[in-house]
């Protein structure tokens, strides 16, 4: 049977695709995600960003220059587990070859999890409901050789369950004022804090922390007065009192990049059983 | 009071101190445990081994040259989480001065973790009644980028029950040379299997085994046939026929380094408490 309409049809398609994609990567090595450069060119001598990275790799595999849009920027250093982007393409090309195309052009410390084909209307940063970050610390008297990329290390003996009990006066909508570094940009520092869990598995301590979004440098800025309460130097108390101040500059010092990892965004269940997304990203 | 008799206390204390140390690794970079040299000299051109680096560490802060004997000597690319070494020294120094001063002196991929006098009966090798591996494998469609150093990658789906009924096969003592490297320079073959699980968390499936003592690529070849049975390339039966046969040849590959890292060994229980050992390494 002839085909009528070939040209009617293409001209129906979408003249552009939208794709999200799970990235996973070590951030040791980089100078954070945000590309330090116009789109397409090289980061500036002495700079590594992920995006900018990861953008070279997706061009590669498309054949045509591709920007993209995060759910989180990671700082230098900074690792993810599950950070979530959306790119436009105007070739089309399946799933498995935009992870396997681009993962073969991504250096080791970083690769794309997976790909799903998205409506122009999701967006991995505006359409995420909530993040979720883990910190792990290393508390011992001698400093992490074995998985050290991933590890902060704390050598004074650290109180978990004050920290937890401690952390939960963050809960709700609050204005995280005393947790956002003097650098932040967002137009206002009410957030609202979800879920924070401290807790001990031998020598790591790992804090586990969930809110619809977060300020520059909030997890790290929490961690670091969280320390200074599990170290026994504050008491529980002092992250209420720290956070009622909204005075960063009483707080204590932010933890280091290392032990900190993006864990990933979360959309709305709806959105992601819809557009086929995978069950991990689901809030 | 005067001190009457400092000359004689001084002859009658021992010539020589004994120290057992904890050490950990992450063997990425190294070309296993085995110095490459005579003691006192460098690897040769291209390699680094633990044994040279960590002996060139403990000479540092004796000031008098240093040899070690460990409890288990890795391949290359291969972790340790447990080492124990022991070695002798002419000075006296508090175990703290070893444990900070020896680390002070190592690159950030090993570490001291602990280090206790102990009479010279105490031998890291011969000592050891067990020793204990883990084996990592992320198994998954995509290759690891965090944590890669520590994974091994499986993208093929791995029935982990499967593995696991699979290995209770070679439990107790028995000839392993079916899983002996032809390399292995061991009188004999037999040694006892004292435990092996297999079990999934997420993406990653862990072996975790213990035997008395090991042969070389011991772990990392029955990994290799373990995986066969995983991916469903061969019955659960299979392994215990590969025992019985004997035959390197009809077993699976060697699984890669990357994933396997060593616990640590084992002493009897009296010795640990007696010594003041950390229970850790307690059998």
């Amino acid at each position: 049977m002839p085909q009528a309409t070939p040209a009617l049809s293409d001209a129906l398609a979408p003249s552009v695709h939208r794709y999200a994609m799970g990235i996973e990567y070590d951030g040791t090595s980089f100078s954070g995600w945000q590309r330090l450069s116009k789109h397409g060119e090289s980061d500036p001598e002495g700079y590594l960003t992920l995006q900018s990275v990861i953008e070279e790799a997706l061009t590669f595999v498309a054949g045509t220059p591709i920007a993209t849009i995060c759910a989180g920027r990671t700082d230098a250093g900074v690792h993810a587990a599950g950070q979530v982007i959306h790119f436009d393409s105007p070739v089309h090309r399946d799933p498995r070859g935009w992870v396997l195309g681009t993962t073969s052009k991504l250096p080791p410390a970083i690769g794309a999890l997976w790909c799903v084909p998205v409506p122009e209307e999701f967006h991995a940063r505006f359409s995420a409901r909530a993040r979720r970050y883990r910190y792990a610390i290393l508390n011992r008297t001698v400093r992490p050789a074995l998985g050290r990329q991933v590890l902060t290390w704390e050598r004074r003996p650290l109180d978990a369950g004050a920290m937890h009990r401690a952390a939960q006066a963050l809960l709700g909508e609050n204005d995280f004022s005393a947790f956002r570094t003097v650098q932040c940009q967002a137009p206002h520092a009410r957030r609202e804090l979800q879920e924070i869990t401290v807790s001990r598995d031998g020598d790591v301590v790992t804090v586990e922390v969930q809110a619809n979004a977060f300020l520059h440098h909030m997890v790290r800025n929490i961690v670091g007065s969280l320390l200074v309460v599990g170290r026994g130097d504050a008491p529980e108390g002092w992250i209420a009192a720290l956070l009622a101040g909204l005075d960063r500059t009483k707080a204590g010092p932010t933890a280091p990049a290392s032990g900190l990892v993006f864990l990933g965004p979360r959309y709305p269940a709806d959105v992601v059983e819809r557009l086929g997304l995978p069950a991990s990203i689901r809030l």
